[in-house]
């Protein structure tokens, strides 16, 4: 075999998808006073081990390098899951056991700490792989930062989460629910975690899109991140983590994606618009070299304009060859320019996600274009919206709740919010064609819990409204 | 222990000179029509034993993955120390051998196929490890292409090579020395290397600074990279690749760093401009006030002029802590703004390449600090340039050569370009305080070879000049 299970090529098509988000993303994180940085993909055996709880929810898929040549390693180094463990010993008195570290954080002035890296992570699962969701390798950013306070590390836990929310919806035109995991579905060693959740129609399935992470001090009193603070007293640091992955692209593909292939939301489409000519048998010369003229003339106003825009003038295809091969890659908007639009100065605009076609006079193609993808841009996350509210379903009672995820929907219930009742809920939803319902997340916004709402599945009282669902 | 030797972390002051590059040479590459791309961490035996002498150049250096969890892997896996054995099984017919993946290239429209991914690799060696010069993982960026002809190849790897020596004199104040890499020291598998040759006076050894290959057909032979041309005819591939890693920061650091430390090139400083205000004693609240908004506007004006700046005020160090703390760090221009300035409507710019210091008008602030900016980058090109040059010497006999390594010198020489000659000046060169000398290239710009010149290290007929030097 020369290729490997369970790991995935990016493609410049959708590679250029995860450029755009980094370019946004990273844009809005240095806003924010966050820097960029490079750590290692190795971790050893006893940094990875450092935290109980965190080592306990990756140990399963963990990669161990234990050889180099054809030499034996004295211990096996593991491939980075997530790179807490590689981070934070450089970030405290722990790791000074080494020579070739200095400490880091010492005093609260050395606060905060904010460092991001965009990285690769291996996690080797189990679970059936599927491009871009769940890969045994994928890229992604992880920020891990430091405060003095717990207030500044919860700020930054939202102010994240809001940037996560909008690659979804300002980037990819894909609406997200912001919430806090459950208990039972927090990163492992969090305090506590919060996501934007996605859910893809097509298959019933919520998708987690993205997770912020408040550490708490459960990370720096294990690596003794301590700083002195302004009384002189020793205190761990407040830290968080957050990760926005290439599973990003997976989702936008499921989400907007129809029988005929990809649909690429404007704003992250590396080709906005294909221009094709369409010569006929009966044109004179004279006519086809005015067609390529004036092909290249709306192709140069389209760049001047800003557009992402490509010529397919090949000659050893034919335009329905062609139409096929640029909807499958999900171009927005195909310009067609043939003999008699010609003769009228017009040319025709079809869009991908809908199918419709106008006519445009030639003079006006520059100046319609960018209005015309800003409204494909709007009315794509318009149709996925409206699709993502009703594909959520309030249910009170399990009868209901099962009634709701036949339907292949989401459910919004209210819970007593137990590890307990989620595990029982994940075995009792669970059918022979399809795996049991979690919670995706308990959204921020909270609809209104009238006094004495009982669980839909325990019966007893309910804490919360949690938004439920077979996932990804 | 938690940290691992030979891994080193790019801190952000240093990482936001890989961001620049990065930056820099993206543009570059997709103007030329290149296209990035994201291909796996992991490559199976059998591919990585595809291409005998490119097996042979790593094997002793490849890390081996064989255990996930607690499980023992069926076959071990490799890490990449470079992906030509990655990536084209997907090029080719080879990798058809996957349900996954279908075949790249078939025909002469399918070329070129030009990529590009900006990556990690590693190479477990056994040298000595030096931060940013010689580690067991680094950063990159590696392009693989493919051509229907020869000469198209051959274009590319001149213009690769052109933009890696921009890299090193446009942003990095850096001169190298263009050439191609002689049969023992160029990649394991191409048909021939070039390279850029950087020398660290200091040390008295050159370091490659990025390397341009061309493949030749070696590897579209090993993995079937074949396409049906224009005549019907079945031709393999002319291939490239080609790579510039994080070292370029180290040679950055090790040409420009002085006693004090980091000497950064304004182009690429993550900060330009470091502004001290400076209160005395004596200074009266109103006083005090004025001095911070002075300041204040000082950098607004800098920013609105694309000057990278940042004020020090921080209350609890001194002057002259915090004129170390940024020199250390490298920063081009320090401005001081004391109570005498202020007086005076006067700041004082100080340089961190000569020390040299002028005081302005605090009008003319924003408009003479790019100015400087610009002159620190130029001068820094200049005295480097003029070292570099001083460093490379003309040997014509071995008693020259080895004096001119004895002054830790380059040296340009005639030889007979035999692999056998290189591997013995090596040898003869070697003493107990340095290695032996190799040649570094054979420069692209030759000096003239007059008839009958002999080679200096085995009295043979020279074919071409060498440059030649002790190296990392």
């Amino acid at each position: 075999m020369l290729l490997l299970a369970g790991c995935y090529i990016l493609r410049p098509n959708s590679f250029s998808i995860w450029e755009s988000i980094t370019a946004f993303f990273d844009k809005g994180i240095k806003d924010l006073g966050v820097q960029n940085a490079y750590f290692p993909l190795f971790v050893t055996e006893n940094a990875l081990n450092t935290e109980k709880d965190h080592v306990e929810g990756f140990a399963a898929e963990v990669a161990w390098v234990t050889k180099s040549g054809q030499s034996e390693l004295d211990r096996p180094i593991a491939i980075r899951p997530t790179s807490e463990t590689v981070m934070y010993p450089y970030y405290a008195q722990a790791g000074a056991q080494s020579p070739e570290t200095e400490i880091w954080i010492r005093s609260h002035r050395d606060l905060p700490l904010r460092l991001n890296q965009w990285t690769n992570v291996v996690r080797w699962e189990f679970k059936h792989p599927t491009p871009f969701i769940r890969t045994r390798e994928f890229l992604w950013q992880e920020g891990h930062t430091a405060f003095a306070t717990k207030a500044e590390a919860e700020e930054e836990v939202l102010q994240i989460l809001d940037l996560y929310s909008r690659v979804y919806t300002d980037l990819l035109a894909v609406p997200v629910c912001k919430g806090k995991k459950s208990a039972k579905e927090k990163f492992a060693g969090s305090l506590y975690s919060t996501s934007v959740e996605a859910f893809v129609p097509a298959t019933g399935r919520g998708v987690q899109g993205g997770t912020s992470h408040c550490l708490g001090q459960n990370f720096s009193k294990m690596f003794k991140i301590e700083f002195e603070a302004d009384d002189g007293s020793k205190q761990f640091a407040w830290q968080n983590s957050w990760g926005l992955s290439t599973r990003t692209i997976g989702v936008m593909i499921m989400v907007h994606g129809d029988d005929k292939g990809i649909v690429m939301p404007p704003r992250v489409a590396p080709l906005q618009v294909i221009v094709i000519p369409i010569p006929a048998g009966s044109m004179s010369d004279a006519q086809r070299a005015e067609l390529t003229s004036t092909t290249a003339d709306l192709v140069a106003q389209l760049k001047q304009a800003g557009v992402r825009v490509q010529c397919d003038d090949r000659d050893n295809y034919r335009p329905g060859w062609k139409y096929n091969h640029w909807e499958v890659k999900g171009v927005p908007i195909r310009l067609e320019l043939g003999f008699k639009d010609l003769e009228k100065k017009s040319a025709v605009l079809a869009r991908r996600d809908t199918g419709a076609k106008e006519t445009v006079a030639l003079t006006d193609v520059a100046a319609r274009v960018p209005e015309l993808l800003e409204q494909i841009q709007a009315d794509m996350l318009a149709r996925s919206t409206a699709e993502f509210e009703e594909c959520k379903e309030t249910a009170t009672t399990w009868d209901e709740f099962m009634a709701a995820l036949d339907r292949k929907h989401m459910v919004l219930a209210p819970w007593a919010d137990e590890e307990e009742i989620e595990e029982d809920v994940r075995k009792r939803s669970a059918t022979a064609e399809a795996m049991g319902a979690k919670t995706l997340c308990i959204p921020l916004e909270q609809p209104e819990l009238p006094p004495g709402t009982k669980c839909f599945a325990s019966g007893k009282d309910a804490k919360n409204w949690a938004l439920w669902g077979r996932s990804y």
